[in-house]
């Protein structure tokens, strides 16, 4: 099955909104063993939006559009496909019904400018839109199936999640499964080091693809097969035989985080963590905070960016700071244990180093960085040798110190 | 003049990566006055390549192409123009010469396969490449102009900014010359709503765009003509008559951001600065800190997740906790207060709310926020009231602060 993906709007052409549906479209097609041949952006005229579609069309097996579903006169998508397939719009009452009590229960009217996204072409399908108020639509032709959905990226997911990829599903002859392990520690590289020959051992039954990004890869492993059981099983063998030999690397499989992963491993244990940052300045407790309930495992912090504030509110020895310098394994220990007794926090963690882009010595280059771990049952502290830029190197430093908080973690067992 | 982009790669269709360079060049384009009229994402096969470059040129006046320029087999861009305008590639003796230097200089090897990115298109002028190996390319065709450029963000960004948009300007009859104002603390239609019949004032002369992102918006003055001091000229005197009316919600020009000018507005006035963050959870600190030099006006800070770290290291009184709640202006100052005076810092910032997406009464529901600043010269607490999503939250909240910072360093004066 090939596939075209539209994106409509001209605030994407004028480089005022970065596209991320593409990307993750465009993973999930492929995990769908469906595949991408092309994508394209037009603005919001009708010319633009059906010139595209019967080329995607003539091309494709299934395209796939985002944007231009919304109440405004310049939401042009719904027309765009009525007149691709020459049929009228029609105002759908099941539709208009949903989204009256969707505007009533927020106090606000039905106006005939909203009412608009009641209107769906003769013969398409409408899909309910659990996170917002314009349908998703569904065309399965003979030779080309449309599928249309608002470019508002959680809304945009939901029905992707809910209505297209079951649907999808019945659509293909036979059954792709796949599973996606999440690892941390190591390069794609590396890993592909440590799996040695068992990519080819896999033969051909299952799939393996190596998706990094900033100090995390994730290892997708697909299987095609006319036996959706029989299919799973082989994802299974193979997610098995990988998980054996980079054990220690895997962290999570499917749409999870570190954060969240090592969040609801600190919950699991009862154990609380507070941070003492440097070079972080502040990234390393906002990671851990973003996940929701963070509150029950994070107690506090301190960004200790001055060599005071180290020695005052976090208890390094001055001897220690003028002895190694700040970047050095005795201050991050010492950084780690301070943030733990200042709160009163099982484990205390802490970073110091030179994120550049200026700060570097001979000794001390840009990208040096210790990061530490400190708890009432071990100490451990671990020296990073990074890159020259200073967004890289903050980000790579928080997601090496929740890495060595996971290991820890480990060690102490549930 | 009317462009199409084109974006080369099956890791883009793949999702493996986000193509940000399609919003910056959108941005860049509309900057200079060219309509982009579509962008288009196609895999590394010669066929996808050489049908979209066909039908782009056949489309519009300029085709700007990023990525496949590499070295390795599946880098076709070179290969897909030659064949596009019928002639062969041919190595570049000055282009191979820098290449060679490039890789001695890091001890490494022109080998075969990395000597092909001096293969250039007859006909065809190479465009230096300052932050990386592979050079850009331009064909000035009558019909169509054809640029391509690596898909490496920086080295993009700095072909484009130093080959690309001085060949165009020679190109264009007229200039187009643009001002950028930044703005912070008010939305897109309010600010619209403040410039009044300021727009309808300035006429066909000068075009006024917003571009809001998450807290700022920025607005975009275009001028275009023959003249360029007169086109200068005419947007100076916008720029003018826009800061006029909305004097206090600028807070700068071009490519800066609100943490860079906020941050230079400390260091100028010799300050230092330290934060008590509780909804935030770093994320305020995270943002001054990412700017390079921060450690000049930063000193720290604490990250006063639970109450009793706002009690034992801010100092906020027990009875404002238990009186008011964590969320309220009595121990959002105090926090501030304590933030400031731990450090020794001149100024201290607070952040206290319900981030959401759970944790909300109705007093106090999800995205109730309070936010502080306090100095030895004065205090200020701001309530807001933001939306139901954790992430925006932080995010705004975080802006709103820079923004209260900036506002009372500007009472402060130079």
């Amino acid at each position: 099955m090939t596939a075209v993906l539209l994106t409509v709007g001209d605030e994407i052409l004028l480089g005022q909104i970065v596209d991320t549906n593409a990307a993750w479209l465009g993973d999930r097609l492929a995990a769908s063993g469906v595949d991408l041949v092309r994508h394209e952006t037009v603005g919001d005229t009708m010319d633009a939006i059906t010139g595209c579609l019967a080329r995607a069309c003539a091309d494709a097996d299934l395209v796939v559009l985002t944007g231009g579903l919304g109440p405004t006169h310049d939401d042009l998508t719904r027309d765009a496909i009525a007149a691709h397939l020459g049929v009228d719009l029609l105002r759908h009452a099941d539709v208009e019904h949903t989204l009256r009590e969707r505007y009533r229960q927020r106090g606000r009217d039905l106006t005939e400018t909203r009412i608009r996204m009641a209107d769906v072409p003769e013969g398409v399908e409408p899909l309910p839109n659990p996170r917002g108020a314009a349908p998703g639509l569904w065309h399965p032709g003979e030779s080309c199936v449309i599928v249309a959905m608002p470019g508002v990226p959680y809304e945009m997911k939901a029905i992707w999640r809910e209505s297209v990829e079951p649907r999808l599903h019945e659509l293909r002859p036979g059954a792709v499964v796949h599973r996606t392990l999440l690892t941390v520690g190591k390069g794609e590289s590396d890993i592909a080091a440590d799996l040695g020959d068992l990519p080819a051992l896999l033969g051909d039954g299952v799939g393996l693809a190596f998706l990094p990004s900033l100090g995390t890869v994730r290892i997708r492993l697909t299987a095609k097969g006319d036996d959706v059981d029989e299919a799973r099983a082989r994802v299974d063998r193979a997610a098995e035989a990988v998980r054996q030999r980079i054990e220690r690397l895997v962290f999570g499989e499917g749409d999870t985080s570190l954060e969240a992963v090592v969040g609801e491993m600190l919950a699991e244990r009862g154990l609380t963590v507070a941070m003492g940052e440097s070079c972080t300045g502040g990234a390393l407790a906002a990671r851990l905070t973003r996940v929701p309930g963070a509150s029950r495992y994070v107690l506090g912090g301190v960004l200790a960016y001055c060599n005071s504030v180290k020695e005052n509110q976090l208890g390094v020895p001055e001897a220690d700071l003028a002895e190694h310098g700040a970047v050095s394994e005795p201050v991050a220990l010492a950084m780690a244990r301070g943030a733990r007794e200042l709160t009163g926090a099982d484990i205390g963690l802490a970073t110091t180093g030179v994120a550049g882009p200026t700060g570097g010595t001979p000794e001390k280059p840009v990208g040096t960085v210790w990061i530490a771990y400190a708890s009432g049952e071990g100490e451990r502290a671990v020296r990073l040798q990074l890159s020259t830029d200073r967004g890289v190197n903050i980000g790579l430093t928080v997601t090496a110190t929740l890495d060595l908080l996971r290991r820890q973690l480990l060690r102490r067992g549930a």
